[in-house]
């Protein structure tokens, strides 16, 4: 799928054309720190699903690793254990580190897998910078991995990944520390404003151990309990809503940073920054002006 | 400073106004996970600029608490331990939830700051995202702050952020493993294209134990060096271009979050979302027109 990558014309048309075939996949964020044994999770989950015959895509949105530009090495190693088998597909893709933001081609990979007719649509994300909440929230279920002993974890952890949760996995839960985590997190939700509210999803918080295989059948039965209430709480209309505004977003996003990215380094970009420098221009008059140069 | 983040044209007026007498405060970036005793490392920092007599405002850019939307506990216990003091100035800003992106006021906070004579401006982030990676590209001089015990430390840390180091503080260093860290920094170092390039600036990698001040001379001291190297091998005109470089960018993507935040739940807005779920339009064919209501 690389050439998603290119914003090339056939590739807007090919995505433009898939699009009526979309629609039919479930998606699954997961979503846990750097250290969480998220990777070593969601290669589980991935076998718990095709020992159940369900299909899955999944991509891995990941940091580059500082100087190759390529996925980091654990991602290697599980494509390589599924590689002899037709019913996973994973990809992954590297955050971009210069321009900023995601890269443009996830939202429309997500699209792919979905058309491509995968039971199930991993989304799995280090869940650190807004990017990468961004795309999670594309997902009908996140699941949030924790792990005991990363300092104050839920104080630090990212607000915007604490509110998409709808089940926390505390994995690595054979360390010391694991039933604190579950109790942090359960009195967090306790103070959820929701939390009094009937109707309302209560996340669930789970224990894993992911090394061992172990928790990962309450886990899945977790992410069908909250499927089956989604089914029984939200129309298909509204969840479908939710996700292609969110991708809408995305792609409108993906358009903006294309384009200031082509106007960087141009000669009108640099007269600007040469007229700010020369103090005959303040950085927000030149911001407004590129900014009318984008459009 | 809170009327920044309202996009007033007073403030953009107040601001255009203050732009001829930034330029004179030296920008240290201090980005280290959640865990790495960052927020100890910057007060004790802040401690020894102020013994030199050096004034120093500290911006803050942090996650929202997972609720309350305010600021970690840590900053306002830091806050109030320099409250009496007039050179010291320390605004926290959460990073915003919903839409996206950093807050709008935070580039410009720098800029007030500057403006306000402070001698040291400090950025700290969790350097967890673009966004902030994006921030502290508008300092002099940056530190990362590593610390022993947090896994896959090194392959799981932003690339990013690596790029972005000066220098780097390994702090807890009287935790096991602390130098088998700094034997790994300094690896990666090796690796780096530029390792080789006689001009280049070569990170100094130290350890600090911040909770009891030690390694902190040999940090102030590195900075210096730095800023002394700068100095050296850049003209005051290429590093101011840098940083207006980053701040029009910053700018410029805040101008576009703002604008897109107010197209989201308009009619048009609507339409169009509802005109893909009837599939008679693409979700790239919406993203399209809303680019274009944008501008």
């Amino acid at each position: 799928m690389r050439w998603l990558d290119d914003g090339r014309p056939e590739a807007r048309a090919e995505l433009d054309a898939l699009y009526p075939h979309t629609g039919n996949a479930y998606f699954i964020g997961i979503t846990g720190h750097p250290g969480s044994g998220k990777s070593t999770l969601v290669d589980a989950f991935i076998r718990l699903c095709r020992e159940r015959d369900l299909t899955v895509a999944c991509i891995a949105v990941d940091p580059s690793s500082p100087f190759s530009g390529g996925a980091i090495l654990g991602d290697r190693v599980r494509m390589n254990r599924h590689a002899l088998d037709d019913g996973v597909f994973i990809r992954s893709v590297a955050t971009r580190g210069n321009l900023g933001g995601l890269s443009r081609s996830t939202p429309a990979s997500v699209q792919v897998m979905d058309a491509m007719g995968f039971d199930i649509v991993l989304i799995e994300t280090v869940g650190v910078g807004q990017d990468e909440i961004d795309i999670v929230r594309l997902a009908d279920t996140n699941v949030v991995v924790m792990v005991p002993g990363l300092g104050d974890d839920i104080q630090a952890t990212k607000a915007g990944v604490m509110e998409i949760a709808d089940i926390f996995a505390v994995n690595k839960s054979d360390l010391d520390g694991a039933d604190r985590v579950v109790r942090e997190i359960k009195t967090m939700l306790s103070m959820n404003e929701s939390a009094d509210d009937e109707d309302a999803w209560i996340p669930s918080v789970l224990k894993t151990v992911a090394t061992h295989q172990e928790g990962l059948e309450p886990l899945f039965e977790a992410v069908e309990a909250h499927r089956d209430w989604l089914q029984a709480h939200r129309s298909d209309r509204d969840r479908d809503r939710q996700r292609i505004e969110q991708l809408v977003r995305l792609v409108i996003s993906g358009e903006f940073d294309a384009r200031i990215g082509r106007l960087l380094g141009t000669d009108t970009w640099k007269s600007h920054l040469e007229a700010v420098l020369d103090r005959t221009e303040t950085p927000y008059e030149a911001a407004d002006a590129l900014f009318d140069e984008i459009f």
